[in-house]
C-alpha cells in the first residue's frame, strides 16, 4: 500500500471534529479512491481539556498551531481556526513554506491575503485548497476553477449566507420583524452573538471577492465591495416584493461590466420564478453566468459543520488523489488587479418605499424630481389614500404620511441617489425612502 | 513560454465546431489559466466538403479517425463522432494506448466500454475526461469525481434528457398531446428523426449509469438498469399530478438500498415545491443526496452545441493544467461489481389511473385486489360518477368507464404489479392501467 497522507489539523470545532470523524468513516472509500490512506496524526487547538466527542489521545497535541504547521510529521496542514490575522495566517505560510499542502475553511483569511497565499503555494508547487470557504457543501470552488474553465463568465450571484437568508425566509413565511427572526436564528445557533458580521453582509462580501477572483481572474479586493445589509428590511417591503412578482434576498453579486467588474452585496429583488428565489432557510446557491450559455445553478447546505467538514475531506482527497490546480485557478501572476466598477454607475431596476406626506402638490414633486434625473417608473403603488401621478392631491387633511412603492425601468444608482436627495430636501416625505435593486436573471 | 497542448479532434458537427471557435476565443484566457497555449493541429471528420464555419486549411486534415489518434503530433485526442462502436471506439483506444489524453462527450461509448477504458488510461498515466458526456454545461462528472469525494451518496437523480423535459413541460404549459410535442421538439432541433432513443428513456440510461458509477464506485452496467420512457405519458396524468401536488418528470435514479443499487429510468412524480419540480424546458438537473447532508442539486444547460463545447474545453484545460483524476473517481481495480437491486424490490408510493367499468362491484373489486398485496391508498379521486371505495356503485347503465385516480402509500413494485394484474384479470378496468413512481425528496 502507499505511504498515507499525513493529516494535522488546527481547530477542533464543530467542523474540526466533523473532518476527524469523516476521516474515520470514510476510511476504506477514501483508500479506494486515491489508492492512499489519510491518516489524522496531529492535532492543535486552543484548549486541550475541553469536551470534544474524539479521542484526543490517538494524535499528537501541539498547543501551538504553527509549531504543527512546520512539524516534519505532516503531509497537509488543516486550518479551521479561523480569522483574517494570527496565528491562522501565520500557520499557513509557515506550512505553505515548509512544503505542506493546505487545506482551509478560512475565508477572510483568504479575502485579505489570498493572492499572497497562492503565490506562495505555487513556488512551493503545493496545494491551496479551500472549497469549505464558500457555500459550505456546494462545490462552488471547484467548478469556478476547474469545472467551467472554458467560458467566459460575465456574471456571478448567489445566497451566501445562510443567517440572512433564513431571516428573511422566516419574515416572509411567518409574517415577523427582522428583530424576532434573528432572535430566532442566534437561538438555533444559526447567527452568532454579535450578528452583525452575517447581517450587515461582511461574510457574503468576503465569500464574493473569492468568487470574482476565481470566475473573472482578477487579484483579490475585498475593499473593492459595495456593502449593504439587511436589517432595514421591513415586512412592508417583502409584501410589497410579493404583490409584484419578486423576492427578497441578500445577494453577492460580481459582473463584467464596461466600466471594469463590479462587486456588491445587498438585499436584492429577484423574480419570483426564478431558481435563487426558491431558495429558501439556511440553504446557499450560486448562480454562472456564462457567455452565450443559459446560466448554471448550484444550490445546497451552506453551512453547518457536516456540510464544511465535507467540503474539507475532498479537499484532502484531492490532495491524496494528486490533483492539484491554481488555488484561483491561474497563476498568482496571471492575476491581474481589478478595474472597480464603482456603484455610482451601476444600472439596473430599482425598487423605492417613500413615506410620502399627504398634503397637496406632494406627488407631483416627486414625480419632477425622478423626471429630472431621467428615471421613468415601470409601476407605482399608493396603498393608502389616492394620488397615482397625475391624479389629484389629497384633500386638505394632514393625515398619516402615506407609504408610495415604486418600481423603476434600468436606471442608475447616481439618477436615484439624486432623485431621492432632492425629494427629502423638498421635504415631501417622512423619514429615509427604502431602496432596493433588483436583478434580473 | 511553455509548450503547446496540441489536440487533435474528431467530429465536427455542431459541438465540434463550437470547441474550435472556443478554443480560439479563450486563446488568452486559457492561456492565463494555465500558462500553456492550447491549440487545435489537425481534425478529422466524416466529409471534408460539408460547409462549416471553420476554416479547415489551418488544421491538418485525417480522413481517417484512427489515424488522427495515434499521430504523434497530437497530445490529446477529442472524439465528438458518438456511437459505442467503432470507428469511435477503435480510435479512443487507440490514442490511450499511444499515451495521448483524450476527451470526449460519448455516453454509449463510456456506459459500454467505459470499465476497459478507464483501465487502459490508467495504465498509460492519461487523462480520460467526459464532462460532455452527462449534463451538458453542468460540471457533475467533476463534482461527482472530486468535488464531494468525503461523502457517502445514498442517492443520485435527475432529468438527464433535454427532450423529454421539454415535451412534458410543452405538454403541461400548453395542455398539448404527447405527439404535438415531439413534433415541435423535432421542428426545433431538440428530438432525432427517430426520437425513440430520447423518449424512451435509453439516453437517460446510458448517462445514468456514468453517474451510479461515479457516485458509489461500482463498475459500469447500463443493463442493470430498469429503463421506461415518456410515450405513455397522457395529459389526465399531467392534470392528475398537478391536482395532487406533483409534477412528471423522466428521471434517472440511482439509489443505495438494502438489497443493492437500485438503477431506474421512469417517469416520476416529484412534489411541486422541490428544485427538480422547477426545472422546466430542455434544461438538466442532478440532486445528489449524502449521509447526514441535505441534498445538493446542480441545474444547468443540458445540451446544445455550445454548453457541450463548453464542458469539452473545461476537460481539455484540465489536461493543458495538469490536473488528471481517475476517470470514474478510483482506480480502475477498485470499482466493484455492481449488486443489482431488482426492479420488483422498488419501495415507493405509486400513482396509479384506472379506466374502471362503471357498473356494480367494480370499485369493490378495485379495493378487495389491492387490499390483497397490503396496499393502502393515500387518496383515490373518480372524476365522473361517484363510486368511491365503499360508496354505493352507481346505477345500472353501463355507460363509459370512469377514470380513478389512485396514490398509494409506500409499497413494493411486485405488490403493485401483482394487484394490477389480478384487477385486469377481474375485467373491471378497460385497457392498461397507468402506473407513475412517486419520488420523494
Amino acid at each position: 500500500m502507499a505511504e498515507p497522507l499525513k493529516v494535522g489539523l488546527a481547530g477542533l470545532g464543530t467542523v474540526g471534529t466533523s473532518v476527524v470523524h469523516l476521516l474515520e468513516r470514510g476510511r476504506a472509500k477514501l483508500l479506494a479512491r486515491c489508492g492512499r490512506p489519510i491518516e489524522v496524526v496531529a492535532v492543535s487547538a486552543r484548549s486541550r481539556s475541553k469536551k470534544r466527542n474524539i479521542d484526543l489521545k490517538k494524535y499528537r497535541w501541539f498547543s501551538d498551531p504553527v509549531a504543527l504547521a512546520r512539524d516534519p510529521s505532516i503531509d497537509v496542514f488543516v486550518e479551521l481556526m479561523g480569522g483574517a490575522g494570527d496565528p491562522a495566517k501565520r500557520a499557513v505560510q509557515t506550512a505553505l513554506a515548509s512544503g505542506k499542502a493546505v487545506v482551509t475553511a478560512n475565508k477572510a483569511l483568504l479575502a485579505r491575503h489570498g493572492q499572497k497565499l497562492a503565490a506562495l503555494a505555487e513556488r512551493k508547487k503545493v496545494a491551496l485548497n479551500f472549497e469549505a470557504s464558500v457555500g459550505g457543501g456546494i462545490p462552488i470552488i471547484k467548478t469556478l476553477r476547474e469545472g467551467l474553465n472554458g467560458d467566459a463568465f460575465t456574471r456571478i450571484y448567489g445566497i451566501l449566507n445562510g443567517t440572512c437568508n433564513y431571516i428573511l425566509s422566516r419574515m416572509e413565511q411567518d409574517r415577523l420583524a427582522f428583530d424576532e427572526c434573528l432572535r430566532d436564528a442566534q437561538r438555533l445557533g444559526y447567527a452568532e452573538a454579535d450578528p452583525s458580521f452575517d447581517v450587515e453582509g461582511h461574510d457574503t462580501a468576503q465569500k464574493l471577492s473569492i468568487l470574482a477572483s476565481l470566475a473573472f481572474g482578477t487579484k483579490l479586493d475585498p475593499n473593492a465591495i459595495y456593502v449593504e445589509g439587511i436589517s432595514s428590511i421591513a415586512l412592508a417591503d417583502l409584501d410589497a416584493a410579493a404583490d409584484l412578482g419578486y423576492r427578497i434576498k441578500l445577494l453577492g453579486v460580481a459582473v463584467k461590466t464596461e466600466g471594469g467588474i463590479e462587486q456588491r452585496v445587498h438585499p436584492t429583488m429577484v423574480p419570483k420564478e426564478s431558481a435563487i428565489a426558491q431558495v429558501m432557510g439556511v440553504t446557499n446557491a450560486v448562480t454562472i453566468d456564462a457567455e452565450g450559455l443559459n446560466p448554471i445553478t448550484l444550490v445546497g447546505p451552506g453551512a453547518g459543520g457536516l456540510a464544511t467538514a465535507s467540503a474539507v475531506v475532498s479537499d484532502i482527497a484531492d490532495i491524496a488523489c494528486g490533483v492539484r490546480a491554481a488555488p484561483f485557478g491561474r497563476p498568482a501572476a496571471r492575476m491581474t488587479a481589478i478595474r472597480k466598477a464603482p456603484m455610482q454607475h451601476h444600472e439596473g431596476g430599482y425598487y423605492i418605499r417613500l413615506l410620502a406626506r399627504d398634503r397637496p402638490g406632494t406627488a407631483a414633486t416627486i414625480a419632477r424630481r425622478l423626471a429630472q434625473q431621467n428615471i421613468s417608473l415601470e409601476s407605482i403603488v399608493q396603498r393608502h389614500g389616492i394620488a397615482g401621478q397625475g391624479s389629484p392631491p389629497p384633500s386638505g387633511r394632514s393625515g398619516e404620511p402615506v407609504p408610495v412603492i415604486m418600481i423603476t425601468y434600468a436606471t442608475s444608482e447616481d439618477a436615484v441617489r439624486r432623485a431621492l436627495a432632492a425629494v427629502r430636501r423638498d421635504r415631501v416625505i417622512s423619514g429615509r425612502p427604502q431602496v432596493i435593486r433588483i436583478e434580473k436573471n
